[in-house]
């Protein structure tokens, strides 16, 4: 075994912090994941992190000395030189935080910082779905709606490392309020979260659903209840996978790229899902563009934010393209 | 004079057909420009290209063996191999035309044929606004809106070569009927075509306007108007500017690029644009992305198509960057 071909990659995500063990082509070792202490300051998340590192690296019983370096995923904006979590609409008390420098001092290995949908598209395109594309944009369908976008076998990160915010593009100029203080952002129409909230209303509007009265509903609870034939899981799946198809053409028109990959929680609902975004895109996209266009889901599915992290790693070290 | 340093830059729009004799630092020896016969048959199109192409280079007082080649930038859908125009919404008599074969068979010569946007970006890029820039988008405001996209000092044209097509980006899903079959595209706000739509609107909803009884209204009597002090008018661009801004904002949630150029006929209103797209973008943009976007006019004017069609040209023939 070659001890110094490991990586630490890590997805910071607003409901858990993964962390994997990664080797150089893309195999994961070793998997932890831990809940994300949403509402502690600074120092207690950082704190948190290095711990998670630490503690993921004893659990694939190897040495600190023998990893490469570590790559973070982290949800919203990290600043232009790569070093700084600024902001996160979905993680309100993330806000200028220096992960890069402090994982990198503890441990005294590089260290790399990238956008998590960034990271979970250099994933798939390393070793997942793209692997055999030049371009490819990755949607993240969970909490919020994340993007990353592979142009020329390359991530495109924007002269400010802010490209790929696909969440927050605006489909519908009056619609409903989004975190980020805008109105009609794919992310409300598109996300767990939306679609939780859709589902609400038609059930405020008195649609008769089998999760009536179950407490808290999840995006999880309406997939499952679609599944077993509930209408109004169905309606609310359906008109989700619309919205997509909507913000799919749109990614078709802008970038006509040759893959665009689905991920994240909301990925589970497959067919349901699929069905009407690729109805939409084959009405609203022009032919040239949907018909060869890919439109799958993620093949590293739960792994590609710790996976794309370390590819991120290897790519900073030169190591692999 | 290096009589071998010169290119043909034609620039084929929906209004007209304009062409010029370029020369390798991009400066513009001669110009001619024709009505476009947008009614006619595919053979007939081709054939006025083709005239235009002669009677320009007559006209320059140089021989047709004394050109590098020729560069058309063509509204509309150009094909993957970049051969063929396919289909343009705007003309719907230009379909499947194999120009690039007829132009570089008639004139014995190398022939490129790009998208006409594309063509304005990168002659931007090339020597106009983005000459310093890694990263830019273009858009050009006319009959349509079209869009060009500069990253990592490339042009990016898409898998199929249908990229950058912003003007069909949905921001109002259920907004007005576009000329390619959807609603609320760009287009159908932010072109000429929409803001005369939304200025006859006005008036069939008994606004008063100078303009009234003055017959067919085009973008640029509302914007004489405007300067008048019409408030009709100065609504109308004002509104304009809005959905521009929502359009711009969008562009830089998704690519994040160093420079967006604004160019074509509605860039006459100048700050009567330019106030509502800054004040929009400085509202819904990242601040980590308006802070440094630098959202200008073009340098090139009417120049840009010819110019960036000439630059395409030297760019395949590896002449210069």
């Amino acid at each position: 075994m070659l001890l110094s071909n490991w990586i630490v990659g890590i997805d910071l995500g607003g409901t858990n912090l993964k962390a994997g063990i990664v080797d150089t082509d893309g195999g994961v070792l070793h998997r932890l994941s831990t809940k994300t202490d949403s509402d502690s300051d600074t120092q207690t998340i950082s704190n948190q992190i290095l711990e998670l590192i630490a503690e993921t690296i004893r659990g694939a019983q190897i040495k600190e000395s023998d990893i490469l370096g570590i790559g973070l995923g982290s949800p919203g904006l990290v600043d232009k030189a790569g070093e700084t979590i600024l902001f996160s609409p979905n993680l309100p008390r993330w806000r200028n935080i220096p992960i890069k420098h402090i994982v990198s001092e503890r441990f005294s290995k590089p260290c790399v910082l990238e956008n998590d949908a960034n990271a979970a598209a250099w994933g798939e395109k390393w070793v997942g779905a793209g692997k055999k594309v030049k371009s490819l944009v990755m949607l993240t369908l969970g909490t919020g709606v994340g993007g990353g976008i592979v142009i020329d076998n390359k991530l495109w990160r924007g002269a400010n490392n802010v490209a790929a915010e696909i969440g927050h593009m605006v489909i519908q100029i009056d619609g409903p309020l989004c975190n980020c203080g805008n109105r009609g952002c794919v992310e409300v129409f598109a996300s767990a979260t939306g679609m939780v909230r859709r589902f609400k209303e038609l059930l405020d509007n008195g649609a008769l659903s089998s999760l009536k009265g179950s407490g808290e509903i999840t995006a999880r609870m309406i997939n499952d209840a679609a599944i077993q034939g509930d209408k109004v899981s169905l309606d609310v799946i359906e008109e989700t996978g619309r919205y997509l198809g909507i913000t799919l053409t749109n990614i078709m028109h802008v970038l006509n790229p040759e893959m665009i990959v689905l991920a994240g929680g909301m990925a589970g609902a497959g067919e349901l899902l699929m069905g009407p975004i690729r109805r939409v895109t084959t009405q609203r996209a022009f032919e040239a563009s949907y018909q060869d266009t890919k439109i799958v889901f993620s093949e590293l599915g739960n792994d590609a934010g710790i996976i794309g992290a370390a590819g991120c790693l290897l790519k900073e070290l030169e190591i692999s393209a």
